[in-house]
């Protein structure tokens, strides 16, 4: 039987039941985190511990235990036998239960904090063939860098790309790619790495921050800057990354393949660089 | 004790429970309508039922039991005994059950229909006095036409609004007024009715289609023309609309008074005209 937790307590998943006046529910009202456990370890658990505070503090839930998420976290990998497995933990907390209104609860109600996790077989086929993706107008809101639940037109723009035979949905604001509908996207150009800088349009991903330092340790050229749709057919390699995908090639994007159309030095030479640091980890 | 309505059943309210892998608190995912009871009737019942409809159809969502709406919301009057009030029944349909992925459930799933009433006073003084609003460029994404459950930006941006003493937050989109965080929003210049036409980035609201119905019949002359912020000097007198706020004027926005800072001539006309036709309704 499957284990979770909610508000303090672990318990049989199935007995885990949301209020209907659950304002995750009603209103979307709420933030998230996923974070992966790599057999042994969960994936730079502290910048994770940091974005979610910052989405906290961004929707002014006041949720007391988030100190204490990681031990959470390796609770339900322990309870549910998921140590020598890959595996996700994921953590939502909403504002709470209230009756109906479009402002906050008054007085404050205690935020509705909710974690389970799962063990999965990585798509690492993936990341040597590399993945084509759709491009599409980003219609999401603009505060794209906190990690709300409020994931309407993420999946409506996945279930698309999906639909349409791709592994991604890669968005384009003004003209300019911000990110993909769950994953960032980097680009090769003229042997510099771009990706889009931080802003209000995408989320600070932990694994692009984490790729950007290693490419910064390899000395290769960084350009936090947005890349131009238009300038597509200038693009050698992109990939994107997420906590799941790690470091994905990326092969055709909108119609339009990329380099030769099989994964390039600088992502391969990437992408490795990040395999080697989870392998390190693993000791 | 209250009852409410799940997946076919009327049930005491309070053993009604969301499993947390309802894709309405992981995504969003799901669609809502709220219709006032008159003491007697729904107002306009046939466009909400039409309204609803559209939502299910942009989300592809196939909730079979549609049309069996008005009947769950006179059960849920009756059953609560709200006859004789003012009242609204709430429903909200979602996705359904699934782990947790992106991508819709495949195979489909069964949606989950929620819905539940409650009686509340009308706050008709405001009607009278008129409202202060507050002006805030639009964080929400771009397809405000689907009346989704992803209100996080509503409920953050109408939070802001009370919290400065204001009782609604209208958006600015590339310049133009588009609507508010849960109402549409009306003016008058040089005797003429502007509102946001019909768009992607404005909710169709039921009240703002009958306004625009009763001011044709009445031969004030209409633009359905987006008001640029840059003209709101040039505007005499503005209202919003909504199914609990029928028509409520506003005398300021966005810290610049409107007219002589009362009600104007068309807006009353207009509100009284809307109570004339519901106390006519009432029979």
């Amino acid at each position: 039987m499957e284990t979770a937790f909610l508000n303090g307590k672990l318990l049989p998943k199935d007995d885990i039941k949301i209020s209907p006046d659950d304002r995750g529910f009603l209103f979307a009202d709420g933030i998230y985190e996923v974070v992966r456990w790599y057999e042994g370890f969960f994936y730079d658990m502290n910048s994770h511990m940091i974005r979610l505070k910052r989405s906290l503090n961004e929707l002014r839930i006041n949720w007391n235990e988030a100190d204490l998420f990681p031990s959470i976290a390796n609770d339900l990998i322990k309870q549910n036998k998921l140590e020598d497995v890959p595996a996700m933990v994921y953590l939502q907390v909403t504002r709470g239960v209230a009756r109906r209104t479009h402002f906050f609860p008054s007085p404050e109600v205690t935020p509705t904090a909710y974690a389970c996790s799962w063990g999965f077989k990585p798509e690492s086929h993936l990341k040597e063939t590399g993945i084509k993706v759709m491009l599409k107008e980003d219609i999401r809101w603009s505060r794209c860098d906190i990690k709300s639940v409020s994931l309407l037109p993420n999946t409506l723009s996945f279930q698309e790309a999906k639909e349409n035979g791709m592994k991604e949905c890669i968005f384009v604001r003004n003209g300019l790619i911000t990110e993909g509908s769950h994953s960032n996207i980097f680009f090769v150009m003229d042997k510099t790495l771009f990706t889009h800088p931080e802003s209000n349009h995408v989320l600070s991903g932990i694994t692009r921050k984490n790729i950007l330092r290693i490419a910064r340790e390899s000395g290769i050229k960084i350009r936090e800057e947005a890349v131009p749709e238009n300038r597509i057919r200038f693009v050698q390699e992109a990939f994107i990354t997420n906590t799941s995908a790690e470091v994905t090639p990326v092969i055709e994007l909108g119609g339009i393949t990329l380099g030769d159309g099989v994964p390039g030095p600088v992502t391969r030479f990437i992408r490795d660089k990040f395999d080697q640091e989870i392998k390190l980890l693993k000791g």
